[in-house]
């Protein structure tokens, strides 16, 4: 519902404060119930008692679920974009296994690609949610998450991009999105033990020897 | 239950069958639910009715619902190697964009990985159960799933082993693991849209370029 306009300002302006003011109540509130219990846990009842609402007033500040789960997985990305740049300017040290002494390229690829495997790793529930999150039947992603989701890949582009000198501008960012699904994937079956168990300390060399490998080939040729 | 060792031969024998034809139509009825709803719609109750058995009854000649599951995907498991079988032994034509011109080895490679997508492509709900099924606290993957899933993955380690000879025998089996996840994470990001839409024919070219690159990056240097 918005404000009505013929309202005095001061009681708009009151309004949409407490608008907002709901708002982060509930996105606060789901981000808890989705970290603590995965997304599956999420209902719109235990969401209005844990943000202290009637259930209906969920409905006057989101459109729907959707929306706040959008909402808490921004913040989730936000956090991957901050490990993930924290690991592309770090200095990589002389005992690192990220092979960056011989392409430096591949190296800054590799420890974006651990750090990924990092955080999912820590941030179990709360990673989950970005991927087991399925919209309604004609809902679209908002716009402004696709946006968050292009500047986190730009990470990815950036290495890639001066390893494929050749490659037109706008395959570029496809490709981005293959070599991350690639490493989406070892991570994912990986630390889900769907293959097998594996140990940590294993799973994060195969993680930075997949990418090595996926580097040294596209070096070789760009597709 | 174990039919009781002292019952005549024949009326054990006609018990025995009978267990047997209700595993086999309990497991039917589950294989077509998963299919046609997808691995979430398993519900025991509905499971019953569609065999035509007591709700108790499934407990009589299952462990749980998991080993039912466990059945079905044992049964997907074989289709794929089915298709992945045939795909390693097609003959590459002229016009096949497997890359197996110049190494016949990575083309087996990239045959086995499109013929996967195509299989997830076209078997959506019945493929997503494989990875969808999580087994409650404290229960194992059963040594038959175990060996079903070595003998695919034996698929992959051939062709790896060619492009890998310095690679320790105990090496491979992991090797291939590894690349199989970075495959399915293409297939299964992209077929799921998670990361935009993407055409089919699109996704088909990107399985294959990341294969190619990851079977040229080993040829190089085999981790």
């Amino acid at each position: 519902m918005e404000p009505c306009t013929t309202m005095p300002k001061e009681m708009t302006k009151g309004a949409s404060q407490r608008r907002e003011l709901l708002k982060t109540a509930l996105i606060d509130a789901a981000e808890e119930i989705i970290c603590r219990d995965g997304l599956a846990a999420l209902k719109a009842r235990d969401l209005a008692a844990a943000a202290g609402c009637a259930l209906g007033a969920i409905y006057n500040v989101f459109e729907d679920l959707d929306a706040i789960v959008f909402a808490v997985n921004m913040r989730t990305l936000a956090l991957v974009d901050r490990d993930l740049s924290a690991a592309i300017s770090a200095r990589p040290t002389a005992a690192s296994d990220d092979g960056s002494a011989d392409d430096p390229d591949a190296g800054r690829l590799i420890r974006l690609a651990t750090a990924y495997l990092a955080f999912a790793a820590t941030n179990g529930p709360r990673w989950r949610a970005l991927f087991e999150h399925r919209l309604a039947e004609g809902r679209t992603v908002p716009p402004w998450y696709v946006a968050e989701l292009a500047r986190l890949f730009r990470l990815v582009e950036e290495p890639l991009r001066a390893m494929t000198p050749g490659l037109d501008a706008d395959e570029l960012p496809k490709l981005a999105r293959t070599v991350f699904s690639a490493v989406h994937g070892v991570v994912s079956l990986g630390l889900e033990q769907q293959l097998g168990s594996i140990p940590h300390r294993r799973l994060r060399r195969q993680t930075a020897a997949i990418v090595a490998a996926i580097a040294r080939g596209l070096r070789e040729a760009p597709p």
